[in-house]
C-alpha cells in the first residue's frame, strides 16, 4: 500500500505546509538524511498556543503535538520527497512548552509519536528526546524537529 | 581491552535498560549512526527528580547525569548494539532541569561526558550542547540524547 | 571565490575559538558530518548574558546567536576544516534564554541563520529549530549548535 492510500485509510489529510517564519528553509537532503526544521501546531489553519500545565490541557497539547507531525509530513511533501521514499523515522525532538511543573511531555509528544507509528507502521518507530521549555516562537504550545532517512528519488 | 573489561575496571554495573516512557524506541541505527532517546537518571533504579538551583545539589546533578550517560549504554546493549562496536560518540545532548538563575549547566552535563571519555577513551570524546530546562518528563532532573556511531555488526 | 575572501568582503574577523567550557570536544567529524557543540555569543570578547524580555533586546540577542554563528565558523576553522570545504549547513539548533512571555526566539535565531546565508550562500541555507530556554550555561543569551556536512580533506 502506498503512504498516500494509507493516509486517506486513516482519514488524514496533510495541512498546507507551512512557510518558515525566519530565514531557513523547512528541510535539508544531505546523505540521504533529511533535517526537518522545528515544525509549529497548526489545526484547521489555527496556530495552537499556551502552556501545558496552564491553557492547555493534556488532550489538547496531545493533539498540537499530533499537528506537528503532519506539518513534518506535509514539509516532505512540499520539499519533493514523496512519504514512500521514507526508509525510517530516524529522531523527533519534541519540546512542549510548560508550566514549571507540568511532566508529561512524554504524553503530548506521542500525539506525534504514534502518528508517525500509524503512518509509517515498523519504520515510523523512532528514537525521541521531549523536554519542556518555558516558551516557544508565537507562543506556540508545542514544536517538533526530525531526521527522516530517505530513499535516493 | 574490551570495552566489558574497561566498565570492570572502573567498577560500572549497566543499569537494566528502562523501558520507553511512551511510543517510541530507546534507539534507532541508521547508516552507521545509533540515534539513543534522551534518557532520563536512575541511580539504583529510582528516578533522579528536582531541580538544580532548587532541591537537587550539582553534586548530585552531575550525579544524574552521569546515570544518563549509563543508561545511554546500557540501551545500546539492549538494542544489541555490543559496546566493542563504538566508533565514536558523536554528540550528546544534555538537558538540565533547573531553575531560572542556576547557570552551570555545563558541570552537570560534565558527568555524563566524563563517562564517555573514561570508558571508551579518545573516541569517547564528543560534541555537546547542554542547556537549561523549566522541567523534565516525570519531574526528572536531567535528561541526555546521543549520537553515536557504530561499526557494522 | 574563496570564504575566505568572502568573509572579508563581508568585513568578517572570526574570533579566536573559544576553549569548550567543559569535558567536551568542540567539532567531531565523522562520516563527512561536522557536529558543532553549542556555542555561546561572545562580541569583543565579552560573553553576551542575560534573558530576552528582560535585560537582552531583540537587537542585542540577534547580534548575539550572529556571534554564535561566528564562533560555529572559528571552531571549524579551529578544528582543521578549511570553510572552504562546507558542503552544506545541514541544521542549526538555536536556544534562546528568554522569559516566559517572550515569543521572537525565531526573530533571534535569524542572526545566526543570515550570517550562514551571507558567508555561503545556497549551501548556507539550512533547517533549524528555535526553542525558548529558561536559562543557559554562564547566563549566556543564546545558544547555537549546528551539523555541517563537509567534503574530504
Amino acid at each position: 500500500m502506498t503512504i498516500e492510500a494509507r493516509l486517506t485509510e486513516l482519514g488524514i489529510t496533510l495541512p498546507k505546509a507551512a512557510a518558515p517564519v525566519a530565514s531557513y528553509t523547512p528541510v535539508t537532503l544531505h546523505g540521504g538524511l533529511a533535517h526537518l526544521s522545528g515544525q509549529l501546531p497548526f489545526i484547521d489553519g489555527e496556530l495552537v498556543t499556551g502552556k501545558l500545565g496552564d491553557s492547555v490541557s493534556l488532550e489538547q497539547g496531545t493533539a498540537a503535538a499530533r499537528a506537528c507531525g503532519l506539518m513534518i509530513l506535509a514539509q516532505l511533501v512540499e520539499a519533493g520527497i514523496a512519504l514512500d521514499r521514507v526508509e525510517r523515522v530516524v529522531k523527533l525532538g519534541a519540546f512542549v512548552s510548560s508550566t514549571s511543573d507540568f511532566t508529561d511531555q512524554p504524553k503530548v509528544a506521542n500525539g506525534a509519536s504514534e502518528l508517525m507509528f500509524d503512518v509509517f507502521g515498523e519504520i515510523g518507530r523512532h528514537s525521541r528526546s521531549a523536554v519542556g521549555v518555558p516558551v516557544l516562537p508565537l507562543n506556540a504550545a508545542v514544536e517538533v524537529d526530525a531526521i527522516i532517512a530517505v530513499s535516493a528519488a
